[in-house]
């Protein structure tokens, strides 16, 4: 039995799982990082996180991602607030993100649909203070494969940590249908193996756990050049190996390229058919000649 | 152990295998369906196969194709002289391709060092006229998974016709680390799930026959739009899955980024010098910035 996880927004339904197209959560909506949203927020201006919401949205986001983590900041108010502003204009699921235990209450509690939560850990506290708000409010969670430690660099040790959360969850009530493991994509540049780790560890949590997966992809690039194709392919190589979802930044059209030709590659875009629809608004001429084969006919020489 | 295939051009040993990085072997030499290609070689100008030889070398191809199939033409002449060329201008070692035996043995004739000879099949006729050669020369082998009863789409008596293959060329005397096993990419507009069953395929290839693989990648996107970034994401996502070469156009700066993206979330690209190399050679005053992470840290807003 495949995996399959539900998450919705008041309207909306989404379905992640292996034979599924791959969800792209947003990963705009984040002030780490972003000096001027971050004071934005803060000071109640949510005019760049309307924007975000709809441009991500528009590029193809299933899913947003959440987050509003600004330091010395009312976070459970801010968070609750961008939640309700981004469900008002949009009608994609959300993730609600934040490493404060009162701010994903708060954003729990004003959230119409089922939400995934993001994140719990295997470390102790954590667990036994997010994993009854999961059980409270039925939402998913995302599982980080760390715990108190630390991030081991031993792929059986992240694995048994996934295990862990997943039977503690269910401890709780919690369907393991409704956990999301991120297997912790670190940087590649400062560990070389980061990447290879991520495509192991995922099989193993779909065929071994019968869990899907998620990941904060964007790490993996960190201090690199070119970190947009680099991101690009790791997420296309990862979702060959199994992960259902990640959190990326939909902007980049490469990253939305790359997505989709990963659903035609496995299998989960019927007929092609939103492979051959997102080429035609790209280029509306050119899709048809290309896809006739005309094109490549001619420039042969 | 990890399989390693060794090739060789006089004064050039490449090596294929799991740990290594990707083996790109250019396709460009190819007459069929390239017209003018065809013409002139049959009429024996051979300066565009000089013209792709070193422009596919310079794209960074590890190997390239060599392939005579003119219709009506002295393919065994044309090819070995073709293979001449390419290693008198080039130091990567070729496979020598053809779907005719005396034009295999015409090249092989010529060639210095250690070639791939591109291919046997599972068909009776086929295994007992190629393997002899492959034994003779000493040379590596791609097996292509079809027999006399054509391509199955079933993926078990596909990797069943491997292993027929393999286990006849060790009764010839040839070691398995000489075959590299195609698993034939087939057009995936047509086929739905040709892109799973590759992935699926090239991981039992590895662990079960002990292996390494190649691919006539192209053929997967034929018929859909925009092939390029399709072909990329394919190769991409099949090396993730345990892919160790494949025959590509490397003149498609697309498919030589996500190669070089592949080895490094293989990590096969040590300390990810490959990548920052070609970074810096593609932008050389911006892969520095990027690689200090400042351009991506003043963007952000």
């Amino acid at each position: 039995m495949l995996p399959q996880t539900v998450v919705s927004s008041a309207s909306k339904e989404v379905v992640i799982g292996p034979d599924r197209p791959f969800v792209v959560i947003g990963e705009r909506i984040n002030p780490t990082g972003r000096k001027a949203l971050a004071a934005e927020m803060k000071a109640g201006d949510y005019s760049r996180v309307e924007a975000d919401a709809i441009a991500q949205v528009e590029a193809g986001a299933t899913m947003l991602d959440v987050n509003a983590g600004i330091p010395l900041a009312d976070e459970p108010a801010i968070l609750a607030k961008s939640i309700e502003l981004v469900q008002s204009i949009t009608d994609v699921p959300l993730a609600i993100d934040s490493s404060i235990v009162a701010a994903l209450e708060a954003g729990l509690a004003v959230y119409k649909g089922k939400a995934l939560l993001n994140s719990v850990t295997g470390e102790e506290e954590r667990l036994e203070s997010v994993l009854p708000l999961v059980k409270k409010h039925s939402c998913a969670v995302v599982a980080i494969s760390n715990d108190d430690s630390g991030i081991s660099q031993d792929l059986e040790v992240r694995f048994q940590v996934a295990k862990k959360i997943v039977e503690r969850a269910e401890d709780h009530g919690i369907p393991r249908c409704d956990v999301l493991v991120d297997p912790l994509a670190m940087p590649i540049g400062a560990i070389g193996t980061a990447g290879k780790q991520v495509l192991q560890l995922v099989a193993r949590l779909r065929d071994e756990l019968g869990v899907n997966s998620t990941c904060g992809a964007s790490n993996l690039s960190f201090g690199l050049p070119n970190r947009k194709d680099l991101n690009t392919t790791f997420v296309a190589m990862a979702a060959g190996a199994g992960l259902t979802s990640a959190i990326v930044n939909p902007l980049h059209p490469e990253m939305m390229t790359g997505i989709r030709a990963a659903n035609v590659v496995n299998a989960t875009d019927k007929d092609c058919m939103g492979w051959i629809t997102a080429c035609r608004a790209a280029a509306p001429s050119d899709a048809g000649a290309r896809r006739n084969g005309r094109r490549d006919r001619s420039k042969k020489s």
